[in-house]
């Protein structure tokens, strides 16, 4: 018997990745909607995240936090999906997918936070500027399909969703290498399903 | 034929934690040590790393950056070393590992540039206080030896590391969780191994 999957998200949360890499993968799964403020700090959520924070998913007994964690965890565990690269791929599969998660998020993060780092802080941070990482992943993705190699992978879910809504929210400038990048990638059927269920979400809330 | 495997570092840097890893899998490397403002800003290594930080590492014609893709890369395309847990452990594997490199590694570089986020700035960064991830933290490597599963990972060579760094350079409270889960891991044979090289080669520097 196959194991549970549980699917923990706001709709306007960085759920919508998970929920784009669910979809992708093709298999079953429930959803779970948590509110911010309220039961994303009950007990029950705190018990799956202690971050207080959505998304998660629980596979079995298993749970896992961590929106890249997730897309990497369900590439692996699910390989009949295609969606984890093999060989020489694996290289940018992992390197993209930790750069968003970790360089490019916190500059955004302390960009939207108007937070000016010095040039200490900003070796410190390790992160860099808000126009450097923007400069190396516009390198990462420009003429590019796919940002691993030459298939479709759960990198391309994670750093295609951080690009496209990056445009969308204003957060990210409109370079051509993501605009070029990302006009495939949205159209894939997967992410516009999620687009919908998180639409109707969003109504059932308001 | 084997590919070359080639690790771009300075003693004092985040690269301990690749070198570390290496000596772990136990496969012949190269070591090219980089000095901070001057060959880690040449064109050359830009070519390597566009962010002009260490550590890199290139594998055949491979180039992969951020540390924590540098140690799920190695576990992955060196299965003999056993550093990649299987089943279930994948879960708490890839969790921590992107939760160190992500809200972790943020929190304690915020807090180390003497930033302090309000309430909705929190929110908008979401990698929370160092408080709270200090306690989520505290609370995964609490009781056990290993991060994911009952077996060593690259996970435990990752997050060991900074748990164990945190501690030494003081940007990390000494919570028994901590000194506990980092005795064993500190006296791993790979990790002297790592430590002893990079102090000749800063003794070397000076």
């Amino acid at each position: 018997m196959s194991k549970d999957l549980v699917f923990y998200t706001n709709p306007q949360s960085r759920g919508g990745i998970v929920h784009w890499m669910l979809e992708e993968l093709g298999v079953p799964y429930k959803i779970e909607y948590l509110e911010y403020g309220s039961s994303m700090k009950s007990p029950e959520y705190l018990a799956i995240n202690p971050m207080g924070k959505v998304p998660a998913i629980r596979h079995g007994d298993v749970v896992i936090t961590e929106t890249a964690a997730i897309c990497a965890y369900l590439a692996d565990v699910f390989p009949e999906a295609g969606l984890k690269p093999e060989g020489d791929a694996l290289g940018p599969y992992y390197r993209w997918l930790f750069f968003v998660a970790g360089p490019f998020e916190a500059a955004v993060g302390l960009r939207a936070c108007n937070v000016n780092l010095n040039a200490e802080q900003e070796m410190q941070l390790g992160c860099g500027r808000l126009e450097r990482v923007t400069d190396v992943l516009a390198d990462a993705v420009g003429g590019r399909q796919y940002i691993a190699g030459e298939r479709f992978s759960a990198a391309d879910v994670y750093v295609g969703a951080h690009i496209g809504w990056g445009m969308l929210f204003g957060t990210l400038e409109k370079r051509p290498e993501f605009v070029e990048y990302w006009r495939e990638l949205q159209n894939r059927p997967a992410n516009r399903r999620s687009e919908e269920l998180a639409e109707k979400a969003m109504s059932k809330q308001a």
